[in-house]
This record gives C-alpha cells, structure tokens and sequence, in this order.
C-alpha cells in the first residue's frame, strides 16, 4: 500500500533549506511505486496542527527546481516546542491528523529544536507502535548540530560572511586615515560563523586581523591593548566579532551598554555588541570607529551561495527519504567527512535524541591561544564548504525565486 | 611632443570606481603617439601633494581587467577640498608638481566634491595659462550629480538594494506571526538608492509596500496610521527608508532618539533613523519589529554588479580621455539617455562648474501622493542600470581582486 510524504521546515532560514526541501520532493517522487502524495506542512508542525498543507506532488520539475536556489522557508517555518510529557493531547491530535493524510514518512527539516520535534514524535509513535517514520534533515547556519561534519546551511553563510567582508575590508582602506570597522556577525554561542571570516584574508597579515568568538571569554582591555599595539603597524583595521561574545562573567557584551544607561525604553539589545565595542573604542581611543551588522542577510543570500552547499542539503533531503523508505525512525541525516583529501561527505542516519538540545562549538583546539584567531584545522575544515557558485536563475536584472502563491 | 596622464579617484568607493580606472587606463594606452606614462595618484589630490603617485602604465592587461570587477578604489580616495580663493599657495604647487611628471591630462573620478576639484584646478590653470586638461569622471552611489542622466556605481548599488531586499521580503515571511522589517539604506539628501528597492516587486502588492525618501517630509503618525490599515490585510510588512529621512521640520529622524536621551556618550547618530522607528512602532503598535542596515555593503558589493554600470564606468573613463585628447578641459563625462527604447546611453562632456556643489533630488513626480512609493515613471528610468551580471572572477569559493601591494 502507497504511503503518503509529509515534508516541513522549522527554525530560522537559511539560503539552502528549500534545496532540502527539494531533495526530499525529488526522492519521494522517485518512489512512485511506495510513495503516493507528497504533502508539504505550511509553519512547520503548528500549521500542520491546523491542517495547513500543500500538495506539492504535481509541481512541475522546473518550478521545484528553483527551491535550490531559492532562500528563506518555502513553505514557511515555525519556532513551535512539543510539551516534553508525551501523555499530552496533542500527540493523538497529530497522529490523527497524520493518519488522515495516510502518512508514512514525516521529514522535518530543521536545526536543534526541529530534531526535538522529530525526537518527541518518534518517541510518541514507538509508544503507540505506530509505523509512521520520522526523520530530520539537518539545516542552520550556525552549525552548532552535534554527530554531523556540519550542517547544510553554514557553507552558503560562510562564503556569504567572507566575500562581503573582503569587499568591506576593501571598503576600509580607501582613505589615508586610521580606522577600525567592527563587522558584527550572527552566533550567539556558537562562532562557527564568525570563523569562517578568516577566508577574507587574501594574504598574511590581511584584515580581518582580530576575530572574536563566543566561544573564548572576551576582555575589552585586552582587545584595546591588542589594538593600539595593531593600529601601530597597520593603518585600518577589521575586528569580526559573532554577536554572543560575553566576557569571563559570562556577561553579553551587547548588554553592556544597558548597563550603563542607554536604554531608555527598557528594551533588550536595543544595540548590537559591535556598536558597544564601537563606542568604547570611540572613548578610549579617539579614532575613527564604525560597526557593522552583517544582519539578516547572512542566512538569506542564495545570490552568493555555495554549489557544495546547495548539492548537501539537496542530498540530506534525498537521504532522508531513503532511510524512512528503508524503515527508519527517529535519525537525523548526517554527513561524516569520510575523507579529507579529496573531499568526500558520506551520508548516514544518527539517533535524532543525540543531536536534539545539544551544541557544537568551535573546537578550543582550532582557536588560537590569545582567543583572537583561527588555526590551520580550522581553516582545512570549512575550506571546502564554500566551494562552488550556485546562481538563482536571473530576469530582467533581478533574481528569481518561487514562492507559494 | 607625448604628454602624461595623471588619473585620482575621490569621494565614497563605489562597485565600479575602478571600472572607470580601467576605461581611463585603456584609452590612454590606446594613444602611444600622445600620451606615455599614465599615473595614479595614491588617495586622490591629497595624496598628489605629496608626491605618491603610482606609475600604471606596464600593468599587464590580464591585471588591469581585474579592474572592472574590484570594488572600492584601487588608488585610495580622499575627502580633501581645495581653497575657494585661487589665490592660495596650494594652486602653484599642484601645478608645479604637475609640470614635474609633464602631466598633460588630470582625469579625476568622483561625485559632486570631487567635480570641486576639477572645477578649481581648470579656472586655476586658465587663469595662468597652461594647457593641462581636467576632466571629471562621475562616480557615486548617491546619484545625486545634475547635468547626467545617472552617475557610474548607482546602477550596482541599485541592483544589490533590490536583490537583498527581495531575499529579505522572503526571510520575513517564513513565520506565521505579523512582523514589521524596517530596512534603512543610505542616502542623505536623495532618495535614488532607497526608490530602488521598488524593483523588489515580485508582484503587486508586494513588498516593500513602504517605500521613505528625504525628498518627502515624514510624518511619523501618518506612517504609524498607514502600518495599522496594512497589518489588517498583510502579516508582514517591509518598509524601505533612507537614512536621511526627516520630518516637516526638517529634523533628521535618526535624531529623535538622542533628543529623548538614549545617547548617553555624547555621539552624534548613535542609531540610524532604521532603529528610532524600530522602537516606535514597537512602542506604538506592540509588534514584532526589526530594523537592518543596509551599510556599506550596498557601495562595495562588486559580487552582485550590474555589468551595464560596470560597463558605462568603463566608457566615462574613456570618454574623458577622448575629450582630454580634444583638448577639452573643466569638463565632466555625461551620459545623456538618447533613446529610451532601446536604451542608449550617448557620452558627452558638460561644464563641470555647473555640475559641482549641485544636488539633484528624484523628481517630486516620479514619488506618489502619500510619500510613499514610486511612479512607473521611475521604475522605467532605474529598470535599464541594473541590467546584466558583472562577477569578479572566483577562486577556490571567493571573489579575487586586484590591490595595491
């Protein structure tokens, strides 16, 4: 008996997702003989709560073929947690609702919170001996997932963050005056992201020349000592900096400014740590200091992705189906590094329970001592995950994309 | 007898600025029976007076074609202004020293300062007789110049602002609760760059549905009145505003927050006027709200150009060199739009003195009634510069440019 997809996405966006998602349609498609309908869920798990669903089955081939490269969440997302007891009423809710739809595979694409959902479903079914499988397709730019090399997502925002920062570090040396430009990029605990800005570099000794990652505890002092000693030798300076950067208290640096009385409207990171940084180092210095966000358009440029990246996540899409038809429950598609040199990803399936509530650091090994650098390692390893141009198809000057009417 | 060209770049880097280094470099080489050593002058006039000057003529071609696609300026820039009274002792030395490299031919790429210079230098050298041209090669994001149709690095900088603001719309729609995205980018007094993100319409009604130019006076309430009637049929909403938007007062929005005392450092602009209407509406409406910065990105990304910018940068450098040749002084390269359809671009040169220290705004017909979108009329004229794609080459997953060692 023919046995229906049901396909959604959850957490924050990447430039890849939906090249998952198109992995996913595209596996399923190839099944006809097991596979009926592909569904997808419209807000993740909530909307599908709703009964918000698309029949995605008879897209034609070359409008799915723009989800590889186009950004954000096709079918929209969500940022919705099961309750953690599993006696609670929504679990037969959804199952009810999944056995309507004759579903048999429940692909959910997603980053930490999303395996816990695959985890709490998975879990509920083996309670109740349902034979619906539930698989989770890894997907975030922070990279944080524990039991994978890395995760579909990083690479296109990786290569996003160090082409722009080259650009902007061009930017900055145009005039004969010091400056320091602070380039502020998205992680809160985890510096995967900020790291892969030491790719700017087009030689030694080339800005970026401070980075700093969450990972290591930042002390303001030290970094102004490091920067008189910097601004001695080299006229401009870049310091790239990953948002949750906290010193050895563990206190955010963007809330330090707070503290200090400059939120008068009593709300939270009202500004960023780079704009924290930039005052101090305005006061303390006397120079000329600007910062810059690099904001959301790190996680949503499909126009600067990575081709590895967008063949990965359409990969894991793949994959993920392949192990529900296999009769899978209950993994994450992961990719281990089964080679360095060449580089090759073999895709397998782990226990989604391991990966969930978990997060993957910059190893301690990979950052230089003084807490302001990456090592070699660190290098070899995202290297290879930038590689590639992928291009959405360009009209009339502009990019296009699909999107749910 | 051979005379030398002497070429400088000046003002804001934009994506193309070295395009029209390029032009002017080309063309030069092109006259081996007029001109015979080209030099760049190291951070623009200011860097001429003390002699850093950079002899350009051997490059190998296959390096000066890395022009085309290197953003930022390649010889540095500088915000240096010459003395009003041509009486002052700056005039004779420049003159000297240009005498000293037997300089035929200033070619000087900028924006409105940078037409100053131009200005000052051929009223100096008329006055004393010598026959060294000046010619001015237009360049700046802002195309705020009168006198051309538009100005080299505008067209880039459009198209970047339209291909990130579209990939923005898709990131703020993947979440089923309503959120406002304020997106602020640059432009002081005009509103070119800011009308351009129009051409993020993926279709009608889309977003951007609010489009602020400083060529219009903000009303904060009429804003927060039209935001309440699109909440009631649209989930999410972008608005697109300039950073020198300001009320019937004429005071700068970004400046409403320091008057309510969040700036405790004493720095002017803490926050951009994106943030002060973040936390207004916020305040106002009690909605999800964020503001991005478009920042520098928008001047240097020469990874998202378009190749009709990139291309007409080219052809003004050239053109000014061909008009140097006719023995043309203190004029600016212009392009005049001698057919709309198809669109044609016709190099001349205009009076530079009319063209200096002149703004020009978008056209009051070309903005709406309400203040807050933009006429067809606008999106016909902006639809022809952003057209074609222009990349830097790429290697191993990056974008290589050409710099000074």
């Amino acid at each position: 008996m023919k046995r229906n997809i049901l396909v959604g996405q959850s957490g924050g966006p990447t430039a890849v997702i939906n090249s998952s998602l198109y992995g996913v349609w595209k596996e399923g498609k190839a099944h006809p003989e097991a596979i009926g309908t592909i569904y997808g869920m419209v807000n993740g798990i909530s909307g599908f709560l709703e009964e918000h669903i698309l029949d995605l089955t008879a897209l034609p081939e070359e409008q799915a073929r723009l989800w590889r490269t186009t950004p954000a969440a096709y079918l929209g997302s969500c940022r919705y947690k099961l309750p953690e007891n599993l006696d609670d009423a929504v679990y037969p809710l959804i199952f009810e609702k999944l056995q309507k739809y004759q579903i048999g595979y429940v692909l959910y694409i997603g980053g930490n919170d999303s395996m816990d959902t695959v985890s709490k479903l998975s879990r509920y079914g083996n309670k109740i001996g349902s034979d619906i499988r539930f698989l989770g397709v890894p997907k975030t730019i922070d990279n944080d997932l524990v039991l994978t090399d890395h995760t579909p997502g990083f690479g296109s925002a990786a290569k996003y963050v160090a082409a722009m920062v080259r650009q902007m570090v061009m930017d900055s040396e145009v005039y004969s005056t010091q400056s320091v430009t602070i380039i502020e990029i998205m992680g809160r605990a985890a510096g995967w992201l900020t790291a892969a800005s030491v790719l700017a570099r087009r030689f030694e000794g080339d800005n970026p020349v401070l980075i700093y990652l969450p990972e290591t505890a930042f002390d303001i002092e030290a970094m102004l000592s490091r920067l008189q000693a910097l601004l001695l030798v080299k006229k401009n300076i870049i310091i790239c900096v990953s948002e949750g950067i906290h010193d050895a208290e563990g206190r955010l640096i963007c809330e330090y400014e707070k503290e200090i009385g400059a939120d008068v409207f009593g709300h939270k990171n009202l500004t960023g740590c780079g704009k924290v940084l930039e005052n101090i180092i305005k006061d303390r210095l006397g120079i000329k200091v600007r910062s810059v966000e690099l904001n959301i358009t790190q996680r949503c440029s499909a126009t600067m992705a990575s081709l590895v990246d967008v063949d990965e996540a359409d990969l894991c899409g793949q994959e993920g189906v392949r192990l529900a038809l296999k009769g899978k429950s209950g993994l994450m598609v992961s990719m281990r590094r089964s080679s360095a040199d060449p580089y090759t990803i073999t895709y397998e399936g782990v226990d989604v329970n391991q990966v969930c509530n978990q997060e993957k650091l910059v190893p301690a090994a990979w950052i230089t001592k003084e807490g302001t650098d990456l090592d070699k390692a660190f290098i070899e390893y995202v290297y290879p995950l930038i590689q590639g141009e992928s291009m959405p198809p360009m009209r009339e000057g502009l990019p296009v994309f699909i999107h749910r009417s």
